[in-house]
């Protein structure tokens, strides 16, 4: 340890010290740092088919954002001694598959999947990021904000469903296949990453989550996804 | 006049108080912030076709700075009293005809055309920057600015001629189409755009270009189009 480099509060180095938890954190890094470069493609692909300049530039203002998370997350996994785009790669099937199932047929598809997609990965990370030293929680909670995001997507949806409620029925079956295609690819990515699924067991000086603690889990991502759904005018 | 704005350079107030100056300083802004938006929307899709996770983060890693460009641009344009997606409008069609006149038949196109046809603009908006005040002149030139872009396509493109030199013969036709369609579309927009054109004539105490020295920078123009194909390895 250099004195250039930043002193890890004495939990964090104990931490690093065990290779399955650092081999968790490059798992965890990657799968954010890959679904965030496939978020910015998806946002500049839509961007495209924007009905205005003004919405064009609203989403690529998002993807530039995703993209600028990326960047942050891949240097941490080079800090971590890890190669970012190898680290990557276990994660792009399941992450390629979430994205080929769920295709937007229209532009109002894509605003709820952005919407709901993200914000669902969101709650997921941060519920995992509470079990990591305090400098990995920081990075992954501040690669989860967007809420300019959030505002822009709301007001279009709404406004949609305004001037046509029978586009509410189909948006609120968008948004429950959204929710079943993850849970599918997310159980497939722990089994496969023994890692992870051993950082929700917990370790040394590290505490796990049990069963129930794994379903009161649950429980609190499908209440903030049916929080989303009506934020959106949906029901769930 | 308020404390919080900058003041101006007395050269550059009376510039601006001039309309067709401001016009002109408008619609330039208005192009260029365009045209990165569009290269910012290329970029992504071409860092969907790259053949490696590192080529894709290279690729999206130049659009997102396109698109800082865009947002930089758009603010002055702004400060100057213009709506940004209403001063872009003129410029859609003949940027989306270069575009669609000029669609990359592969990902090595896809390279050429971003190196030789981002440069020919650099290029053009640096000549034209060097008639206007030094604010609008410093952030055009800064928004132009791309050395990172340049090199990961030189080498790209010479190592793909290196596996197969008949890819050359094919590229440097492909460079001189860009050239082609670049000029046929300049001229369109220099038709259309009286303020534009003022700008390149001259007016009170701004110095302006006449036949001759409009020939002496279309010679410059051709020789640095030349000088970037020689150094993708390319025969102009």
């Amino acid at each position: 340890m250099t004195e250039s480099s930043p002193t890890p509060a004495p939990g964090d180095r104990i931490a690093f010290d065990d290779p399955d938890y650092r081999a968790a954190v490059v798992d965890l890094l990657a799968v954010i740092s890959y679904g965030e470069l496939v978020a910015f493609e998806r946002l500049a692909e839509d961007a495209r088919s924007a009905p205005s300049l003004a919405a064009k530039v609203d989403l690529a203002t998002m993807a530039a954002a995703e993209f600028d998370n990326v960047l942050r997350l891949n240097q941490r996994l080079s800090e971590l001694g890890a190669d970012p785009y190898a680290a990557m790669e276990p994660f792009r099937e399941p992450l390629d598959a979430f994205h080929q199932h769920t295709a937007p047929a229209d532009w109002l598809e894509s605003l709820v999947k952005a919407y709901v997609g993200d914000g669902l990965a969101r709650d997921f990370y941060a519920e995992i990021a509470a079990f990591l030293d305090v400098d990995t929680r920081d990075l992954i909670l501040s690669s989860m904000e967007r809420t300019q995001h959030s505002e822009f997507v709301v007001e279009h949806v709404r406004a949609a469903i305004a001037a046509d409620p029978r586009v509410g029925g189909r948006l609120a079956l968008w948004g429950r296949r959204l929710m079943g295609e993850a849970l599918t690819q997310a159980q497939g990515v722990a089994a496969q990453r023994d890692a992870l699924s051993a950082l929700l067991a917990g370790g040394i000086d590290r505490p796990g989550m049990d069963l129930a603690a794994l379903g009161r889990m649950f429980s609190r991502l499908t209440e903030r996804h049916a929080r989303r759904m009506a934020d959106l005018g949906l029901a769930h």
